[in-house]
């Protein structure tokens, strides 16, 4: 009963959180009601956080809501959409107090304030096993436009926001594996995996922009190479372009095996995207507005079949134009 | 590794799922579009099971899958919605392996079938711990008009689809605690627990008859004792008239104390609602048109505050009227 009970929970720690959405009926009720638009489609999208899989059981509990929106929010922002609302559904261990929770919707509290939503509902349950924490989220596009993975082409450019690398280098710190680093890079880098920025401001603008779009979650190779599955284009990734925080770069200048983790970890959450040249003037004007770095690290051709290089997939070259053979092509869960 | 790939798992098992839904892209994508709709509003819930908590591990697969499809499409008729559509988050063992979630699949094919949904996108992940599995689920009603909890009137009939208890005596036949009854109505009462039945052909109609509405998930005292609160009256509840199945009046009769389980136990998913007794006639009539039994079980009095008998709440009266004191209100995940 560590927690209190599930009602006077909802009413406490959580209605708060739902006072901006009408449809939201203080949590009392069954369901939310979203009104009709006929402006504007919902884009819907579900994501799951286990502890000790996705984050660590001492990991701080703002941190852990803000990560498990974030996530979220970042595949509404590679769809194109702009967020608006999300359900949230927590099994909580025994274990776990109120202050927790009270932790928890704190952090979701700053995160909303953020990102300009609000909670439309929920649910509790109680678990014996490791806390698991699912969150549907909403946003909004002009009519049913939406990007997506499977409308790239040949002759496109590739294009990704931030760095990337940082998250998977940020774990490996978090378990005490990168202890040569200086402390100020240490911390830098498990900050960017503890609390992903999620490319909001990004991904509605690519609506007019991008031909393919996805976040960049299980990896950067793995995620370009659904993007070039489902486009049936070869991609070729020049891995010199591929933008490095500092702390990445002096962890690669110490270890540059290390390069084959950042382009295929996960935890990035940018948004990589492919668009035609002509946009390129469009997109510079995007990255210096919403100043969210945004660079051109490969490019689609179209899938020729014969050569194993052209097939539909990714081809990752050094600086040299040198194929990378890479061990791992992305993260999957089992 | 024993569920294979995700991506493909997903692609074999779950992508045909969402054929019927353009907006899923057959689940390659990040999110799910929902395309504009002027005339109606949507409706949105979340439920999580947890293995060994709201399920036991040896359950069908298929039961599981559908009993937690059921249990949110409950909330969607407690709402006056009509079912269209729902995200899912399963969070798999990895001791799972894949003809248990063919079978998962195969539970929600036959139930979108049934119900006249389908699945718009989801998301898998491992756990270490019990199988964690969530549903958000949506749903239609006109504009934005949805049944609610807080709007029951005084003078107000209360009403109840179907039988109450059953779940929750389906639960002790589970627990082997039951074992005197014969096997026929031992079975009846099992599969009402695992496997209710959603009233999403009467929570649409009762858009126009009801004041007030919700599902028994709690048990009927305790979800009585919610719209009470909410509303603001107090709700005069005639055990005697409860709807009870043949194989609950054959336990009550041989253990006359079990009535407190039936009123208080879970898992009934039948609506309860409040409604005008001018609309006694409209009720019958669909009752009749659907074949759903549903009856009346007591009143909605003004909260009259000095007396406790007449104050926000319910009070539960024996055949005779006098007031039963009942040692547990509602079931809490606490």
């Amino acid at each position: 009963m560590a927690v209190g009970d599930e009602f006077g929970l909802i009413a406490k720690h959580f209605a708060p959180l739902a006072q901006a959405m009408p449809g939201a009926f203080a949590l009392t009720n069954d369901a939310a009601v979203i009104p009709p638009d006929e402006q504007r489609g919902l884009v819907a999208t579900i994501d799951t956080l286990v502890e000790g899989v996705h984050y660590l059981p001492d990991d701080p509990a703002e941190l852990v809501a803000r990560k498990l929106l974030r996530v979220n929010l970042s595949d509404l922002a590679a769809m194109g959409a702009e967020p608006e609302s999300y359900l949230l559904t927590l099994a909580l261990d025994k274990a776990r107090d109120e202050a927790w929770v009270a932790r928890f919707a704190s952090g979701l509290a700053a995160d909303q304030q953020e990102f300009g939503i609000a909670m439309l509902g929920g649910d509790t349950v109680s678990t014996p096993g490791p806390m698991t924490l699912s969150l549907a989220a909403f946003g909004r596009v002009p009519n049913a436009r939406a990007l997506q993975r499977g409308t790239a082409r040949p002759g496109d450019l590739v294009y990704v926001t931030g760095t990337i690398g940082d998250g998977a280098l940020g774990l490996l710190v978090r378990q005490g594996r990168l202890s040569g680093l200086p402390e100020r890079e240490r911390g830098f880098l498990e900050s960017r995996y503890r609390l992903p920025v999620p490319r909001t401001a990004v991904g509605p603008r690519l609506l007019s922009l991008a031909t393919a779009c996805l976040d960049v979650s299980d990896g950067l190779v793995g995620d370009l190479g659904h993007i070039a599955e489902a486009s049936a284009v070869a991609i070729e990734l020049n891995s010199a372009e591929v933008p490095l925080s500092d702390a990445a770069k002096l962890v690669l200048s110490d270890d540059p095996d290390l390069l084959a983790l950042v382009l295929t970890g996960g935890d990035d959450y940018e948004l990589a995207f492919t668009a035609p040249p002509e946009q390129a003037e469009a997109i510079a004007a995007l990255s210096r507005e919403t100043e969210v770095p945004i660079v051109c690290i490969g490019r689609a051709r179209a899938d020729s079949g014969a050569e194993p290089e052209n097939r539909a997939g990714v081809v990752v070259r050094d600086r040299w134009g040198a194929p990378l053979d890479l061990p791992v092509k992305g993260w999957t869960h089992f």
